[in-house]
């Protein structure tokens, strides 16, 4: 097992990666400060994984709350179950929260945490590659608005992240390879070596060979921990995280959320973004077309859907968060393993890009 | 012009105290950082003040929300109107939002500024005397569930507090009433002196003498300060600010809310924390009639609802957040002005008050 520290004074927390950490009940328990705890999972994952962990909270008032599985169900009303469930049982101040599942529980269990009686503690058991390697680290939490996603939220860290690489086993082929998008994102924005040995391990760990999974887990977790230490509250660096984001949230948002993973729209988001960078003169051909060939490999899409339009996209991507005053900044590459944040760059120049991604048939 | 510096390091922020305070446009404007302003307020403070507000902001991109009215509508529901317009309006992390009207209007609007993108900045503008001397200061924000009251919540501070004293002129007796309840409440909890002035003093508040009102809102504000400073996140000394409150809750809780303000159940729930401290042996009967008398002086109730029973009670109780463990921790009186939060008293003397408020006919 590894044990990475995420450093954030008082608010440090460690992230444990490694097989069979769900047969460690001590991990977990160590965390939870006092004897009432309420487990929040979903229907896909609770049948799998939710005894077991049941099982390592012998002794503690353990509470449970089950959600309908999908990112159309990160909102308010399917949060509010959360608060209901834990005054039906007279949840108090001292209870911990225990995110078991993949991205959507975590965020969702996170924000009741960080609003269940103005905070209390949580702990995130990840379920996916994605969130073992993305929404566990950085205590970014919260839910979707219908009219953008991750819109309400809170900043909220977690007592501890347990990355079981056994649980990733019960994941389907393309909810894996959603979660090597993130992945790969780490590469590009900002560890050339890690690009290295993903296209020499890239098989391996579609093959979800242990040693690969946890060595890309570890690696994707320290190079974010690394850039949330020194920005926890996305003021400069964090933004850098976004690579692809902006483009990848126009698709989920305009696609419906869940019919697009958010790692496929992720991959497609980052192909868009390097596109863009080349048009800017930043990455060469070569550099754009060996990103493209790695996110290829893990069989995600390069391309976003041709339904949209660049009209749609310049909306959506306006609403996007990470705009200030209107300006739509973007992270782009300046060279492959090095990302900025900017808008310095042309309007016709994101046209162009748009234009020759939804032009394609 | 008063202002009052509440100390909470980077944190910190002013509370202006005064009369025609929203004639004078940069006290507001200067706690602005960026051009996006969105007002929240209700229908029925909007008419009285918000075209004045909106004055105060020329040169602003100025949007606005307009709740209905009540404590019935602090919820999430409603809240989630906050975020709509928010996201309708293109509002992104620079926009300031400004709570214009009572407590209810506050904590929405501080909540969904805690919440909106993960955090923007908030000013209150409190036009009840109740959220001048009370929600307007200490960073509680949040809505109500269902099943509990202000269960729901982050703790966030604002840019600064304007309580202008001319706005309580469009008080009702009531609204006034219940305001002056919480100001009672500091008096009772910790300032001894302050009680002496408030018994002399009850008929200038009553009559809303600007003189008397801005002495007591400073008092109270000055009072409140000094105990968040110490204690922002509420583990131990800002307890005592619920000061029958966990009697309040219970009966706010069980006539609907709305029913009963309030301030007024505050009162009916300090008069109650009151006789079981004198059951403790903790004060004299003479100083609990000498609190009931300046309670009734305000035209305040000093009993609970006559409906509710002694089980109901201490259902509601035990649900209230303040409880650890489900121990039910009460502020009580050790003596007039010098209160304590604990857990040390008799369940038979607890159910005896009870009992004795709740049979009085």
């Amino acid at each position: 097992m590894k044990t990475l520290n995420v450093d954030l004074g008082e608010r440090s927390y460690p992230i444990y990666i490694g097989q069979s950490l769900l047969q460690q009940p001590a991990l977990l328990t160590k965390h939870i400060q006092n004897r009432q705890v309420m487990i929040v999972s979903n229907e896909t994952i609770a049948p799998l994984y939710l005894d077991n962990v049941i099982d390592m909270l012998s002794g503690f008032e353990v509470h449970q709350i089950i959600l309908p599985d999908g990112e159309q169900y990160k909102n308010l009303d399917i949060l509010n179950r959360i608060f209901s469930a834990l005054l039906s049982e007279n949840c108090d101040r001292s209870v911990t929260l225990i995110a078991l599942g993949g991205g959507v529980v975590g965020d969702m269990t996170g924000f009741a945490a960080a609003s269940y009686q103005r905070g209390v503690s949580f702990i995130q058991i990840p379920t996916t590659l994605l969130s073992q390697v993305d929404s566990s680290v950085g205590g970014k939490t919260g839910v979707n608005h219908e009219l953008g996603k991750n819109m309400i939220g809170a900043f909220h860290q977690p007592q501890c992240v347990i990355a079981d690489t056994d649980t990733l086993n019960t994941l389907d082929d393309k909810q894996l390879a959603a979660g090597v998008a993130e992945v790969i994102k780490y590469a590009l924005l900002g560890d050339k070596p890690f690009m290295d040995w993903l296209e020499k391990n890239m098989s391996n760990l579609l093959a979800r060979d242990p040693q690969s999974l946890a060595y890309a887990i570890e690696r994707s977790c320290q190079d974010k921990a690394d850039i949330v230490a020194a920005d926890e509250k996305e003021s400069g660096k964090r933004a850098l995280l976004n690579l692809g984001h902006t483009f990848g949230h126009a698709i989920e948002n305009a696609m419906g959320y869940g019919n697009w993973l958010h790692g496929e729209a992720v991959a497609a988001g980052m192909v868009m973004a390097g596109d863009l960078s080349q048009r800017m003169g930043w990455i060469s051909t070569a550099e754009q077309e060996r990103a493209v060939k790695l996110i290829q490999s893990a069989n995600l899409p390069t391309i976003p859907p041709q339904e949209m339009t660049t009209e749609q996209f310049l909306d959506l991507m306006k609403r996007d968060k990470k705009t200030l005053n209107g300006n739509i900044r973007l992270v782009l590459l300046e060279a492959l393993g090095q990302a900025i944040i900017t808008d310095n760059y042309n309007q016709t120049e994101l046209e162009q890009t748009l234009d020759s991604f939804l032009n394609m048939a």
